[in-house]
């Protein structure tokens, strides 16, 4: 049942259910009150503005954060593998598989946190959902091809060399999150951009589709290091031409291990930002496709 | 601010919000009501007592697969290193290595789950909170000793056979992991349980302690999973006595595997449990040492 003067779906502890503190004066019929509880309920809103503004600074810092390492990471692995595996190309030999860890990190890591986070950013809250659900979708779906390509770019290299598919740890994660992600963007199109998919069905399956999103976050970064420490022990060998052992951690081995840290830095950062409720986008009473935003709701 | 008749904390969608539903209509006085209206509080709490349940149901379920899939990690991990690698000692050789996947993931990964989600359990709700703080702490402590001695394990073994220490991936991942959840602990230990805390200092950290409590879970399992692989490179070679190499699948290979998708369900249903707002202890008007429970409130 939608609360009365507004709909804020939720909130993560006592303090940050400050909109029901309001929300329940607003219903009790607040010009009822006697002064002092009238005082005490303009002391509330000036704390809940407070409280609002430290949020929204908050959510930029931690944004800003995310933006940066999703940056640094995608520099970084392409760095790696430019400048010290030799660069790109596509024709069965390890330059093919160098696209590998780049598409990767960079569709099924980088684009698609950043698409993740996106429906946080309370600057879209006061428009329509439409074109930002399609800008969503859209990142989603560039992250999906990208990913796929990265998959296709190690199944060519194994095949050219006769290695077999799918065998290590690291594939069997990778592949179950790459499954996920392309059924969470196939089950998300269907249930929240149809028209023909009512209403309730979508708040039913929105904590669902929120969940799943959170968990291929977790599976990509957990394939993603047991990934880039595979491929430094591969590469990183004793009595091959010129090159350090891992163990003695040459500035490639650095690189690499910093990758994996930025990586997981990244990651943390997008599931904070997506499991605070205080960050979540209002749902509104005038149905799915309309938002009214947290602050502007007060001056109306 | 404290609602009016009751403490609920936290809810994370318009449903979950059901107990906000009923104290609004306590909080404007139900006997002030008419016919219809009170038919439709009635209605309402019907359907909250239903909706309440229903996610005890799923919580114990949520549970119990979560208690499986722990037990089945730490079998799973020691059969691998008793029956396939040869066993356990403490003499830094190969043997000693293996009590550090052992002790690793029944501590760091399954203790650690397993006393996370703990205070989620619906039965401890009605009773004091200091016993169940206190083997909370204790039960986490354990997990800590397993991961020192695991770590101690691996070092002992790589001082003895002079091999550097701390320069992987995998390694960086797992002591980031182990030392932020020694801080935790200590951290949690000094804010939680010394009685001079204050219980507003308790209220602005504990989100904090559960989201860092959440991370070591993250950072954990992505040690774990490149670990399990790295594992299994090294071990499954061509041309040693008698073993396939990985890419051939051989049965420790897929034992292994199955152990590492154990470990990452595992920590998907850890992380699912913490994050369902609707499973929070929930907090007490009384204090931070005696809660009442969802259900019991409503009988009093």
């Amino acid at each position: 049942m939608q609360q009365g003067g507004s709909s804020y779906p939720s909130c993560s502890s006592t303090s940050d259910c400050f909109s029901l503190t309001h929300l329940s004066a607003a219903q009790c019929g607040s010009e009822n009150l006697s002064e002092p509880e009238k005082s005490e309920v303009r002391a509330n809103n000036t704390s809940t503005e407070l409280s609002r503004m430290r949020s929204l600074v908050m959510f930029y810092l931690s944004y800003l954060l995310c933006v940066c390492l999703g940056l640094s990471c995608v520099i970084c692995v392409y760095v790696w593998n430019s400048q010290w595996l030799g660069g790109f190309s596509w024709d069965g030999s390890f330059l093919q598989f160098n696209w590998h860890p780049v598409l990767m990190v960079t569709g099924l890591v980088v684009v698609y946190g950043i698409a993740a986070v996106m429906y946080r950013i309370p600057l879209t809250w006061g428009q329509n959902k439409l074109p930002w659900k399609l800008l969503h979708a859209v990142l989603m779906l560039i992250a999906l091809v990208l990913s796929v390509v990265g998959l296709c770019a190690v199944f060519d290299y194994h095949n050219a060399k006769n290695i077999p598919n799918v065998y290590s740890l690291h594939s069997w994660i990778g592949i179950v999150a790459t499954a996920l992600f392309a059924m969470q963007w196939a089950f998300g199109a269907t249930a929240f951009l149809l028209p023909c998919s009512p209403l309730s069905l979508r708040k039913l399956l929105k904590p669902v589709h929120v969940w799943f999103g959170g968990s291929v976050v977790f599976l990509s970064i957990a394939a993603c290091i047991s990934g880039i420490n595979e491929k430094l022990f591969f590469d990183l060998k004793e009595n091959t031409t010129g090159s350090q052992h891992y163990r003695e951690l040459p500035p490639e081995a650095v690189l690499g291990n910093a990758l994996g840290v930025l990586i997981v830095a990244f990651g943390l950062v997008v599931l904070m930002i997506l499991s605070n409720h205080k960050w979540q986008r209002p749902d509104s009473r005038t149905g799915d496709l309309a938002y009214a935003p947290l602050l502007q709701e007060e001056n109306e």
